[in-house]
């Protein structure tokens, strides 16, 4: 088991460019569970596909199984065993050093733009990027597994 | 996606002896989900652990998704993220020419014996055991997502 760290940030549209980013994946997921004590995500990133089993949130911590599964049986997965799909197109940005994945959501949750860190212990220090705005990182109603039922156009 | 035809018999127990199987393994299995639409399995079988994702069965057919993960994770999944754990040990039979499973449960599920026999059509045809007796390939009860929740030993 892994253990994923991660801090979540609104991002400022008004200061934030895609140009800064240096690559970029389409993504698709969707939830064959959403239990807020286990979640279970099939998703496709560009020509890749992973099932992934992450526990509950404890702070920025959170415990993870990821797998990597043929594409064809995640989109599969995905058409006839998920429902609430979300769409986002994944922007990798280096700032400082580290590495920072901005998330631009389509769909349902257009208009929602998300970046994340992913830390490697909870006391490690990063700088802000000027585009970073609020930290959401346990505001839930920005997981993911919430956006699929209750999506950024209906708050 | 593959697709899963069983057919599931009852094993009448004072024909059968293990002694005709040519290999066993231990098998213990926990479920992320048992919702009748969509089963996610976690097993251990031997050395193995595996991640299973079945659809609704129509008939003798089901629909699966099954990808091998480490065997540590797999308990830990086990251990921490799945409830109502079934034990049981398999022992392969080959009769005439094809290959049986038979399980011989333990636990709360203590005194059932299933054999099952995996085809590759819903019309391939097949001789049966004297020691197979009545078969249950539709009664739900005897699906091992059921026996988790609703165990032999409480019928």
């Amino acid at each position: 088991m892994a253990v994923e760290i991660e801090h979540k940030y609104l991002v400022l549209e008004n200061i934030w460019d895609k140009e800064v980013a240096h690559d970029h994946m389409v993504i698709r997921q969707g939830y064959l569970q959403t239990d807020p004590n286990k979640t279970i995500r099939v998703r496709t990133k560009g020509p890749q596909g992973y099932l992934t089993i992450k526990g509950k949130a404890v702070g920025a911590s959170r415990p993870e199984f990821e797998y990597e599964i043929p594409v064809e049986e995640a989109n599969e997965l995905l058409n006839h065993f998920c429902t609430n799909l979300i769409d986002k197109t994944r922007y990798y940005v280096v700032y400082e050093g580290k590495t920072w994945e901005v998330d631009v959501f389509g769909g349902l949750n257009e208009g929602l733009v998300v970046a994340e860190i992913e830390l490697s212990s909870e006391g490690e220090t990063y700088s802000l990027p000027s585009w970073a705005g609020e930290n959401v990182t346990t505001d839930m109603r920005y997981a993911n597994s919430n956006l699929t039922i209750n999506p950024f156009s209906m708050w």
